[in-house]
């Protein structure tokens, strides 16, 4: 089959490679019918020192199963399955507590050595404790918001619960990629009061606002700090939803939390510690978050994506096919486009 | 009066200084029945820059009110009261939230230019929204345990609430001064299954056993790290109290939670930034805390005190009067005295 490897930053191929196989009872192999390119994936194709054998690339994915190992009870051949991204085997304490991505056999699917989903078909293991099979078609037109429960409206929820969205809550979103936009539509769908988005790119800002966001900071550093506290009263967000994962970034989720406030963060942190340990400390501001468990969030955003009643589909701008995939990694890093699909059909 | 002056690291004099009196409406003076020296009060004595006009010390005690003003409505002359740390005007919206350390109005009482707790008597802003009167006597043998309502008991429970222990819930507790032996206090009543108190003082590791901790570490660093994930069944503590306040403490402390857990630190911060922000990321483990808001606290506390279901008064193992003082700081700081407690009268 065909499949994305990255060789190094900047160089993405699409090769031919083995075909994923069942290797283990409890694997299942799904045809993959939409992936996408993640804004995590630009790390790597920023910086990812070159090697001879490279890294299969893509974990956000739908597909339809084509074969399930002996031990897979409850996912069927032709299901239409939403495949997060991180494997989980559904039965350890942790998956139990509903914290998929800290389960005792978790994994990732674009490690090196594991199948990746930005190809025609991916080895899912732990099939029945990671695929979410959904009541759908390969053609419905819901499929870009199936998708997003992949990866990144599961994140930007998991953002807005870390921060503790509640009904009313003055809510902050530091970053207006992808992740920022779904944070924004959860924070909406949370009851949020009102939405700071915090960023500077005119087609990104207006697609937040249609998702909820009520406000708009462009400011950086502390002159943003500054404009966020003048928008909420004076005292900062009640929660902050840190969705870019630097430094600076952080700085700034931890400045424009009120006292007693949350931040919730799920930028990948190239950061090694957590600035502001004193603001945050003395305004007793919380920071949680980390990856998100996006198998369990599909139980509560599923019923609203099926309805219409969210959108985060709309994150998409861009539709590539498999052999267009590096041009899309080019795109979404020169900010041409915010999110791109892959059909590999 | 006499009170408590300290010029520099190490240089703490008694010294007459003016009678505290009514300078607000809002105010109350209250005659001071015990106070006693927190483990913060080191950090100066440690490092204080010399100065001409010194800083006025302490900001635990339990007194009796003297004197109201006009505007004062519910503590009265005669009333035995609490002074937690901080002073609130107890009707701002954090207030009412119950984060009374983030009340718009809130001051310290051991700044400069404030009246402080190491002394015959103390000027004690927002009467009515500080003091918390209580139903005991000067000569009461609960004294100690309500004074710890003041500052340290109230802190570790802090650590511990903002931690989430609950029943059932692996803990660990960094750091065997007085706050983590409260904080030992707090998780038991709380509920905890199991309590690891991490320390190496005979002395205390031996108190924090009859508070209800369950097992010692006294590693520190990596084999500490390794030591609790043995004690926890390989995946750390639900809940960890941080209550050192150094950067390598907080760095134990997120390094022993287990996936999903939580850091509740009350040590004031000596780092600039929150170790190991990786690890807690992928971990998502959550940290909050910050200055405990005591006031609020005591009436869960309270009635628990009253009824000695909790002793945290059994910190205190050493009396002085006033003029002993300067060697009560000594004690402490030589770890030749746990906590000291000040008797002015």
């Amino acid at each position: 089959m065909r499949a994305t490897v990255m060789y190094a930053a900047g160089d993405v191929r699409i090769e031919n490679v083995p075909d994923p196989r069942i290797e283990e009872p409890t694997d299942a192999i799904i045809r993959v019918v939409r992936a996408s390119i993640c804004g995590s994936d630009l790390w790597p194709y920023n910086d990812l020192p070159q090697s001879e054998t490279g890294r299969p690339m893509g974990h956000e994915a739908v597909g339809v199963v084509e074969d399930v190992g002996a031990e897979v009870r409850d996912v069927k051949r032709g299901d239409l399955v939403v495949m997060p991204f991180a494997f989980s085997d559904g039965t350890c304490a942790f998956c139990n507590a509903g914290l998929y991505t800290a389960c005792v056999h978790v994994g990732f699917f674009d490690g090196y050595g594991v199948s990746a989903a930005q190809a025609e078909a991916v080895r899912v293991p732990y099939a029945d404790g990671t695929l979410y099979p959904v009541p759908a078609s390969e053609d419905d037109a819901l499929l870009p918001s199936l998708l997003t429960l992949s990866d990144v409206m599961g994140t930007g929820h998991h953002a807005a619960v870390t921060a503790k969205v509640a009904p009313g809550k003055k809510v902050a979103v530091v970053g207006d990629g992808a992740v920022g936009l779904c944070g924004v539509v959860a924070a909406k769908r949370l009851g949020a009061e009102q939405i700071i988005i915090m960023g500077r790119h005119a087609d990104r800002i207006a697609l937040a606002r249609e998702f909820g966001a009520t406000d708009v900071v462009a400011e950086r550093g502390e002159e943003a700090v500054e404009r966020v506290k003048e928008l909420t009263g004076g005292h900062g967000a009640h929660s902050v939803l840190e969705c870019v994962g630097t430094g600076d970034a952080m700085r700034t989720a931890v400045e424009i939390a009120r006292p007693g406030g949350s931040v919730g963060r799920v930028g990948v942190p190239h950061y090694e510690a957590i600035p502001a340990a004193e603001p945050a400390f003395f305004g007793n501001i919380t920071v949680g978050g980390g990856p998100a468990p996006a198998r369990a969030y599909i139980d509560d955003l599923l019923p609203d994506v099926l309805a219409g009643r969210i959108e985060p589909g709309r994150v998409f701008d861009r539709t590539v096919a498999l052999d267009e995939v590096p041009d899309g990694y080019r795109a979404m890093s020169d900010r041409e486009a915010l999110k791109v699909m892959v059909n590999p059909s």
